[in-house]
């Protein structure tokens, strides 16, 4: 079997601890090229850059290319697969995210956007999220379960274009059951603005919020982290809702 | 009934020509707020502000409040539903983008990411898009089939929370044959990157790419604007791939 070739991507940067806990990881797998944005990209979500130029800093350690992008988390996919790669790669890991990605944090995430761009290009793709902003998370169990799970999936026939949003509980390895394969759970953020007066005088808003889960079933990944499961979503990008396509035809007349 | 309250919103930025074209169109249907970029955010797709403040600009004209904001498409809409606007919008209006955004389009989408926050935030939405970019762009037939859409929106009991992604080809309204209801065509980017020097000797890239459509049913929004009707795809934000949850199950060994 021929060596893996896998891109490492994230959303908080290259220099963040979660991408380099990540590098760490999937080094053991295969042969290894990071894109990674040059400054923290978090909530960027789907977001490409058309109207700016892109630019791309090249470094290598260990035998590891290193490639500091100025772009988006999706931008970085785009140009590490189409342009910088010598290889197309086999695998897509994103993160480690400081922070979840659970629910419908997973449209907002630049981490999981990243995911679902190599999705897109055909890759199987798989974005791993720690349920901890600190800058000193421990990444111990996030480390274990993102090897467990990459080595499965390299280990079995994984379906073209795979995407996994993998979420790890800020826990401890002996605390977390295990794995849940489990479905976005209905929740929302309950939006509040921070209203400041700058020193000339000036109103500015912070966007902060309350995220709220809705449903309460035992199948959700919001389900599986509060009882202590690592959750993986499967993910896919065709957004039509067809239980309501019959309901509009009347749009047609 | 009551006169329904409107938020405008847009990507292409509160001076675009195509927002001002909705603006026209929405006025006849009841009391409305504008708040859009205050400068173009094409792609930014479900980016949201997290890392930075965000302003806002009042100006009144004609007795309409206009909101210019520093923040993105996603940003304009939770700031106007949660802190702008004195009454929770009836209806959210999007666009009228110029491009399309059919097909994969809608996750890059600007235009189609802040309806789906307006869906999320469980107010009916609707994005419009006109398949040319030209800021000179003919909206005649776009303003027509976006008022034709929102009034029948208005006088159906619509879905609360529903979502409409809705593309008008660039033609005539004699030449456009109607409206089809459809799904997301499969089809994607396929990406190139234009590699230049600068004055300075270091290298930039733009992105560009040629969309390719993978399927070709008479079932999706690439069908029908290619065959002159105008598309509408229901959109939702549930984006688990429950067609592989049960083929994954092993990763929970």
């Amino acid at each position: 079997m021929k060596t893996p070739v896998i891109l490492v991507v994230n959303d908080d940067g290259i220099t963040a601890p979660g991408i380099l806990s990540l590098i760490e990881v999937v080094k053991e797998f295969g042969t290894i090229t990071v894109v990674a944005p040059d400054k923290p990209q978090s909530g960027m979500g789907h977001a490409v850059t058309l109207n700016n130029t892109i630019r791309v800093d090249k470094t290598t350690k260990d035998g590891v290319d290193y490639f500091s992008c100025s772009g988006t988390p999706v931008d970085c996919v785009k140009i590490a697969v189409n342009k910088l790669m010598t290889q197309r790669p086999d695998l897509i890991v994103s993160g480690i995210n400081h922070g979840s990605n659970s629910s419908i944090n997973v449209i907002y995430s630049g981490t999981m956007s990243a995911a679902v761009e190599g999705a897109l290009e055909g890759i199987p793709s798989l974005g791993f999220s720690l349920c901890n902003h600190s800058i000193e998370a421990d990444f111990t169990a996030a480390k274990f379960y993102a090897k467990k799970i990459i080595g499965q999936l390299l280990a079995n026939n994984y379906k073209k274009g795979i995407c996994l949003n993998v979420n790890i509980p800020n826990s401890t390895l002996e605390l977390i059951h295990g794995v849940k394969v489990c479905k976005q759970a209905n929740g929302n953020w309950e939006e509040d603005f921070d209203e400041r007066i700058d020193p000339n005088g000036k109103t500015y808003y912070w966007l902060t919020g309350k995220f709220v889960v809705y449903d309460n079933t035992n199948d959700t990944d919001e389900w599986a982290l509060a009882n202590n499961y690592v959750s993986v979503v499967p993910v896919q990008y065709d957004v039509t809702d067809y239980s309501v396509i019959n309901d509009l035809k009347h749009l047609e007349e």
